[in-house]
């Protein structure tokens, strides 16, 4: 069997990847700070629930070692906590500050190490990155997720530069605009007439799609947003 | 119907774009400077050859007076034309990088010209641009292929912002390596074994996740290069 | 004696950048397609005025074997010319656009293919390239201007890579704002309380900057724009 | 009076912007984990010495304490400090990762947050960060520098966006290459002949180039190297 991980499992677009890993016959475990708004998905798609503070070295290490008992291989892991605290940079608390750069950086980094370790001995797998514009661009009263993005996008390059040899597919999903989400109804998954929000199924496609592509021709990065979203 | 063109239509890539939307139920209108090695394509997917130098304010005229006359909706439109020359600055020939600039990046805006007009009454539509890592990257010895790569990725950019909120799909497609060719039978359309180069069938599936974007998660530029490929 | 030459050398930038040059000993060349209006500035600062179409590569020619036959070492070369032309894609004059992309990219190619003619012998020189905002970010409306910036900018990066080994140092200037001029006498040059738009003799100190790096520590690029201005 | 504040100060890079600053007349700050080893420098300019770990919030702040105390101005801040730590990302030590992180990027963001809240009161100041080619090319086996810098350079960005409406100039200087130091005798500052490596008096040179531009021509990043680096 194939196992894939989503981490920062949450209503909207990991509900949404982890529905399309599940159809391509995957077992799918989700990790969470609180795996209990994820009871009813974990159900619907037999996927096993840990909960698991990404930012944490301890939490993440468990995690993976919980990964290894379950004697499948690890095929895909995909990253989406952030954070983000905005204001004028001189008001901002420099600890909310550093739990934003551990919670969008460090713990992809945490993921990325420990997962290199399982798909290395394969040369086979893919990691794949939600990143934002913040991670291209640096706004203004917006420090922090703009530190934590940006590092994001350096892990991921340099992870793509070392790893695709290496036969691990990298992918840093640019997300632009703002997810439809079941709290507003008319943007939620399935919907497909409501397009001027990020529809969560249409990203997970784009995800779908990296992941299928030919290793002579893989794309460590792609751009995604609406299309009346200025840039 | 509907009509998808492939401008600079030759062995490799146009080739595996043109069956590829033909697969998904477009007539195909192949355009070249020299259609004569076409015919066997044209036969086998039932393409109108249309002979048509690029950089021609004139033949891009009439290319798409053809087109009219068809009387098909034009959904997709890709332009693949491009040219090099290299060598120090101090030595190019001033003749022949006038026309790399032109059928790089000239070409590619009536392309988008002639399109436009056309897809704008249905805010419909697609257009793709095959790109090179020298529009991000100027290399040492190869000035006009950067100028011309660089100006068609400025020409995408400022069409994305335009067209996007119309309806209209630009797509700029990276390509950063060596894309096999019959040439080289090993690498050819078909063998996916062969995955040192950009296999161009590989290539092709990308356009088409493209065009099947839902309009809520565009993308409109995205690198592929074979997973050995530095960069 | 040493020569400097300003391309597209007009009231404004270009002034600030002769006087600038004057001052350090070179003596300089104005090429315009109209000097006419130049002979105030040119009586000034003892300049030689050249009428020269930069697009033109019989007038490069030209205006290059003219400045062999004044003897001096040519140490400087600035280009400065651009033309823009708006619009939606689909309105857009086809000869207007090569014309943009001829003025902005090609003739730039045409200063930097014979200057390093006259500068490779001698291992010493420096190009410097008035750019733009347009060069990083293809604006909706303005794909002409971004075709033109970004072939320039392509241009300029493949030229730092080859020419910078060779003693040759290459400049790109990214001039993002509007730049005060004398028609705007309280913008115009000297007046340093004006700050909300560029300082022409502000942006000739940061080209100064450049033209005295030691080559240890070369720069190929700079943005500059007012403290103001959005970006 | 007005002091100049430069943080990581080592012999190199940070003994020549000391200097630099001293000559201009600022009185100057350095701080640094371990001080012990800037005693000559410190007497040679009478700067003050404050030992200081960058990453540490408590340090910071009573850095800044000891700052106000002197009752002059804060004109000038510079940040140097950045660790690497570098391998394959499986064989990481997350320990190491993090601290890279810290230093690099979490130290700059305190640095900033300090500095602006001295600075906002009198629209006035500059700080200026020291970043790597890392920052902006995320180079195989080096993921925790890439964090590092890339998080500094995002921070940058929305610094120069959020603070130099304010009257503060923010500046990223891109540092692509080895900088000479007195290990390398050669190379030690003061032999212009020496031009292989970065010349810590020539970088210095740009850093007060950056302070003197009139606000009307800002830049907030400049890439620096040898004119033999190949990039």
């Amino acid at each position: 069997m194939s196992t894939a991980l989503v981490i920062g499992a949450g209503p909207g677009l990991s509900a949404s990847l982890a529905r399309a890993l599940k159809q391509r016959g995957h077992s799918i475990v989700l990790a969470s700070r609180d795996t209990s708004s994820l009871s009813d998905l974990a159900q619907e798609i037999g996927a096993t629930l840990i909960d698991c503070n990404a930012r944490n070295p301890g939490d993440m290490e468990r995690l993976f070692t919980m990964l290894d008992e379950q004697q499948d291989d690890l095929d895909v892991a995909i990253y989406n906590p952030s954070a983000r605290n905005q204001g004028p940079i001189a008001t901002l608390d420099p600890v909310d500050v550093e739990n934003t750069l551990m919670i969008s950086a460090y713990g992809a980094f945490l993921m990325a190490h420990h997962a290199a370790k399982r798909m290395l001995p394969r040369n086979q797998g893919a990691m794949f990155f939600t990143g934002a514009t913040a991670g291209v661009k640096g706004f203004a009263n917006s420090a922090p997720f703009a530190m934590g993005k940006f590092a994001l996008r350096g892990l991921c390059q340099s992870l793509a530069r070392e790893l695709h040899p290496k036969g691990i597919h990298i992918g840093h999903v640019v997300i632009d605009g703002i997810i439809g989400s079941p709290a507003n109804p008319e943007s939620a998954s399935g919907d497909e007439d409501f397009d001027n929000m990020l529809n969560p199924d249409a990203i997970a496609r784009t995800y779908m799609h990296l992941l299928d592509q030919h290793r002579s021709a893989w794309s460590w990065e792609i751009e995604i947003r609406p299309w009346v979203e200025s840039f």
